[in-house]
């Protein structure tokens, strides 16, 4: 595929991504399946950096079996066909690049220098189902990444090469539209249709105001048929706690 | 993907089709090889019917995992809007289905009645990266099918989709852009992009003269060194056995 | 387990799994999915002799990882404490023996002997997620098997033990309660929950009267759309055909 | 399996445990290979917290492939049937949780409020052969966890639900009856029957005295033949060396 | 690894070779794991022409994964250095050719003419733990073989190459040293220790003289306890029958 | 394999294996794909203590599928026969210890204290396709090691045991040969042929001049096109930052 035909997405409002983000992503994946969508958690890329959570819109390469008569060889040959730095061109702040690199781990589809890039042009985060290479340097970028594994292969060197971008992808067994929006933790990645979003936020389930108060009870051993969820006969007992609690 | 958007192929002439098919996958996998295409051999479906040799035109389909807010719902609801249907209205005589159905095993791309038409269309045969349904009645219109397995489910009852039709697909392991040619026989499918498949004519392996010569001698245990290939030495024997078999 | 807990199953009428049988895997499975269980079709074991139909209550068979503390000791000692023994002694005429050999390819759960007693009591067939062994000689007996795969070793060689009898297991990815209606053809075999099977025979598609007539026209090549499903503007040209084929 | 029908495990004395504890999870593992028992540890499962030591009677949960028709529906439906609860229910001080998810990698078995109260009840930790999801909450709680990984979905989102509490399972390749005793650290978690573990601690391989005097050595590079095992030729060397080293 | 260095095979009598043939395969396995080898059979390659029975010494070829600088280049080059054909050099009537493939599917170790000269040399059959290619004149050839597929590439066309002859191997999980005695039928390959095999034979189970008898006890339904293996109160039944059926 | 048997290694030039080093993983795998050697880089160990990087010789350990007539009894048994200690006694200081350990996950090769035998070596590291035991006292000797994980099992506990040493293995997909250079790193560890080690170090891509350069460029957000690889647009600019910066 040309790098001609690449298509811009188009980018929700920055509000609606902020409340994505506090959903999270665990929330974000039930909220999903009670709307009917069983299984928008992108399965096998995990956290390579603990402790972040991101959400943006999904721009995407997709990756296909290596056909030496497509790909274009070599590890810097006419950088400008590589598609995998045309999907960085199409990045902007906050968006999370998206990767269908086929589970392969032999291939690593971005260095050190193309990280670099990325995290110039701001962008929140990657999703490869895949690795990257360069990982010592990488690391110390500390760009939110979830990952199947590191390699010291390039992107084309064995069983891949980059093929299209902004196309809608599977990664990890979910199906992700360029423009959707992915939100990712300590958990995993999700995907959350674009159309949906707002309806996610909406459904999402809010952390109760008793849930602190519980977890406390909780703590200390006692009942979880009365603390979770908080039972009628526990609230007395939660509405004292909260006189003495007021900012909990 | 609507089906509004769905592109014809380019069909070969019937001609290099069929020089194709006399080739045969082994020989067109080896050549393609020696022409620095490692491996244009679809690894996972095999033959479901040994015995048949066939070569065409790839037309796709696209399966992606199972997103429920973009596949139709149910077995038979709004047929026309299922893509599995639009990849046989693009069949014509002598042309090869080939699926990217993810390797799934819980998913039936076809059924006997799908099939039935395909016949009728007098598709070549079928590459399916994954699984059809009613086995029982498939095998009896005798269409070449190269299969990873069967299934009592339908095709979207799980975890894929057909997402789009006529698009660059991969299919076990192999990138498949619509229009290249498709040879396949008992060692399996191989794809030939279309632009390589004079070359790939021109450089097959021809049986050499000598072969069934040789044949007949290894068969009696004479030594490979002198027979295969033949030897300057074996070539005498050879000549005077040709007096005896002109036929051959 | 010890064999004196053994659970005898309910069976349901042998009219009910006479029309299950009728019904077929394929259509069985469909009906499920649309009755909101998305998949009950054992994945793995498939038929090792073709053209088989059958149905049958399951009576069950668990293995477990090996625990040599657990396990009896030996192929021959103390045969009557084998649970591979006892679920066969559980069997009466038409039921399906359906076990969970956790996939493992190292164990043949029966032999010819034991086989031969199977059949002996009329069994109906076998679902192994799993192998048997001395295929030689059971292939001769002809019994309906769906299977993983051969092996010389025998039940508890390896790396699992029969462990209990008549329990719900797990078996291709299906769960199945001792009693539940197993279904299975050339397509593989279904898991019917007993209590369902009346509504599976009743919601499941009965052929229509057309299919007959429509099966013609496509292979002929007519269009899908006009006669799969059946349209409107078909049907006089299908009474017509009628006329002159009033038996099919 | 209803909840009525939960049994409670016959927990072994504290001192027995605690012995066992001091044994380690690789000595244990040996010693019972020593025994007869060629495997009892639990492979998949790898500790995400390391550096912790337990030992503990195990309390087990099944899980099985889903059936919508047994499943308890939603994330919050009819919390007291489901028995992902339940097994915490049976939780005493120093238990350890086991848990058949079937490896399942799309099924977080527990979230933080669950696993609040299992710290609550004093539970010794657990092994899942599975996921948690909320991990960035729980890994706060500094429950020892050995698990194949984490995710975004809830216990019965997908391909799994639990079934059964306090029956026999197999976890990681290794069948655990409940109220055996497991013993786990950064090498993994091993299942000891319970029948076996004073055996066990009994004939568990002693740190010879000479360990630390052959460890310091080794790690001069002086001859393993000499000194691992300790050698004759050593031994008035170590005895040596022990007069300066009294504590050791 | 250099053709220079290939070690000829110690071949055991032609008579110990025929005992172990008609031990076959199953009684093999189990009288190999009661004498402590717990598994001796050859898992993944099977039967791919029903019916066959062989026993034979086995000749090894051992791939590795591919490295181009070892690796004779293309498919006909420097044929003399290719160690595939000197596998076949040192084939005697009656041996085995066993080959670690590594189970990869993309790499046909042998084609047509290979397999025609191996048939010359009167070989009694092959494992492969891989594939051969020309399976449709190789299956006209009538060779016994064991294998996991078939594929349309050529032995060193992908992932692997052969790097030594008669060394020892690992092939399906087993390991075979050259000159092992491979006995092989449906039911799959076993490797017997070339010095282990007479105690095989001499071990091996041998048919009860009542095995007929109960097998027609056991197809009519009789009683498992009673008739397998024969009971003390069943003799005089089976003394009986005996009379009527002198020759059984 | 005896212990008599055993190969020594040729070492290469300490200044080689230096320079070697100090290409490092990434490089040195991108190199060798670009002289031909398509995938050097071992997949399935990885860096078990982040931030080190090795390079030295290869010493090899072969296991082969457990075959209890082969392998020593035991833990304890015959302990210099056991292959594991012998290739432990082939350590120089600076060599890489790689274990062919078929990626079994059940069996420890090394505990504590033959690892804390291989520090007193002075060994660089080890590469083990497979697993440690003791890991809670391994990862104090802080050994660099790129491992598939831990296990409490020791080495011959279940599916495999120590075959040879200093022999030509198969380790995560790659061909070594002993006395190879391993170097190893975050991104995993690659083989590099050592007749072709010297052209790899000069063909290593050097770090261009301006990489420090663009690298600031980048993370700013200026055009990858301008700055990687370095236009001859922006080759003034870079020349007057140089005069900022003379130490980059």
């Amino acid at each position: 595929m040309g790098t001609e035909k690449i298509e811009k997405i188009t980018r929700p409002s920055a509000d609606l991504v902020d409340r994505v983000r506090h959903v999270g992503a665990a929330t974000a994946s039930a909220t999903l399946a009670h709307m009917g969508l069983r299984n928008c958690a992108i399965t096998g890329p995990t956290s390579w950096n603990k402790g972040k959570l991101i959400a943006g819109p999904a721009v995407t390469l997709q990756c296909m079996p290596m056909r030496e008569d497509l790909a274009e060889e070599g590890e810097y040959a006419d950088v400008e066909k590589q598609l995998h730095r045309h999907v960085l061109y199409q990045v902007e702040e906050g968006d999370v690049v998206v990767v269908d690199a086929r589970g392969d781990m032999t291939s690593g589809i971005f260095g050190d220098m193309m990280s670099t890039y990325f995290k110039g042009r701001r962008g929140a985060g990657m999703v490869i189902d895949g690795c990257v290479r360069d990982w010592g340097k990488i690391q110390k970028l500390d760009i939110p990444m979830w990952l199947r594994g590191v390699t010291p292969n390039y992107h084309a060197q064995t069983n891949v090469f980059p093929f299209a971008v902004n196309v809608t992808i599977a990664c990890g067994g979910v199906t992700v539209v360029p423009g959707d929006i992915v939100v990712a933790d300590d958990d995993g990645a999700v995907c959350i249709p674009v159309a949906l979003a707002e309806e996610v936020v909406d459904k999402a389930h809010k952390d109760h105001g008793w849930e602190p108060f519980s977890r406390t009870k909780l703590m200390q051993g006692e009942p979880l048929q009365r603390y979770y969820p908080l039972s009628d006969d526990a609230r007395p007992e939660y509405e004292e706690w909260l006189k003495d609690n007021p900012d909990s």
